[in-house]
């Protein structure tokens, strides 16, 4: 069965997922971009931009693992631009260029209706009004028994979180402080909720790689 | 100089240092004991019981440090004991029997006066009503030159974070969620405070040590 899994996820040691004041010089926020030094280093992230060499080891085999069996992807509007309220025209294609690393139908969460946005390599941008539910039905479907990867920001992950819709999380805790921020964890019970710690393996240059997992329900 | 120390403090993945409902049945809050099975499993914890065996490893190594190079300890009033307000009597004498496992003067918060307790083995409580600052200045001049080591909970730690006096916090990820309880960082920016991620060791059982340290001023 298609399952709904964030993977892959930098927060820092004091839980945030992004740092403050984001904007289109900062799509991370402030200090955010810090937080993915252990996906820069890796040759996973150098290939997706073309280029040779880059880091081996855990960091490097989960953020490629982190690409297989992916079916659809769903994002944040926060996650696909910079821009809010209606779309002004439809310039933005996303901060990935003209061949994004998805490779399936994305479907943007937003409050303003757009027309589809097929990019080259197979990634479509579809945008989705409905809200998470609707997006994820629609995500499962278009992924035809392979799964669904939430990508953020972490406003998205909380909302799905919250709704207990998210199968596993794959979180990679980085050396790193953000002091303020999008903290993601902080007031949802993730226990009440069923989840449990997975599996948890250090990493490269990340302290760990941790997986929460939602327990099944029947047991 | 002597410096101010949090040594081995649990905190589950989601960053709570305590689970919720404590009291005299779950000093350390529901869910709370599951997060020291990692220090339940060392030698150090074995040993301070009286027993033989326990595992070593980085675990074991980092307990066992986190007693050397002390002269005095500083832990809050809920720490100490489940009684709250007034001392009824001077019946309560911690939850650690005739001879705690501090051997040194352990400083006391609280609101209310209680006269010295020696116990076996060098440890003396002694309770401060005059607040933190003056329990850290005191526990600095007992501890002649050695460090001071700040036990906890939760509560205490955060208002000697925010207070910027603690040198060096070493955490323990334990493979934990508690949902709810007391958080240990959140609401207190520990970036704008000048603390910085010093090291990180994965564990034997937690899923890694982590120090924060505060960066020295002048530089």
């Amino acid at each position: 069965m298609s399952r709904l899994r964030v993977l892959c996820f930098s927060i820092s040691v004091d839980g945030y997922g992004a740092g403050p004041n984001q904007d289109l010089e900062h799509p991370l926020g402030v200090g955010g971009p810090e937080m993915f030094d252990w996906f820069f280093r890796t040759r996973t992230w150098t290939r997706m931009h073309g280029g040779e060499g880059g880091e081996t080891g855990v960091d490097d085999d989960l953020s490629a693992k982190g690409f297989e069996g992916i079916g659809a992807w769903i994002m944040g509007r926060n996650m696909f631009g910079p821009i809010r309220g209606p779309w002004p025209d439809e310039s933005w294609k996303g901060w990935w260029g003209e061949e994004p690393p998805y490779h399936t139908p994305v479907y943007v969460l937003t409050h303003h209706p757009r027309a589809p946005l097929p990019m080259k390599g197979g990634t479509e941008f579809r945008f989705v009004t409905e809200g998470i539910h609707s997006a994820l039905e629609q995500a499962k479907d278009a992924a035809r028994g392979k799964d669904v990867r939430l990508g953020g920001g972490v406003a998205t992950i909380r909302q799905y979180l919250s709704a207990g819709l998210i199968d596993d999380l794959h979180l990679v805790l980085s050396p790193d402080l953000l002091g303020t921020g999008e903290h993601l964890l902080h007031g949802i019970n993730i226990r009440a909720l069923g989840y449990e710690i997975a599996e948890h393996v250090p990493g490269t240059h990340a302290i760990s790689h941790i997986t929460l997992r939602k327990r099944a329900l029947n047991r």
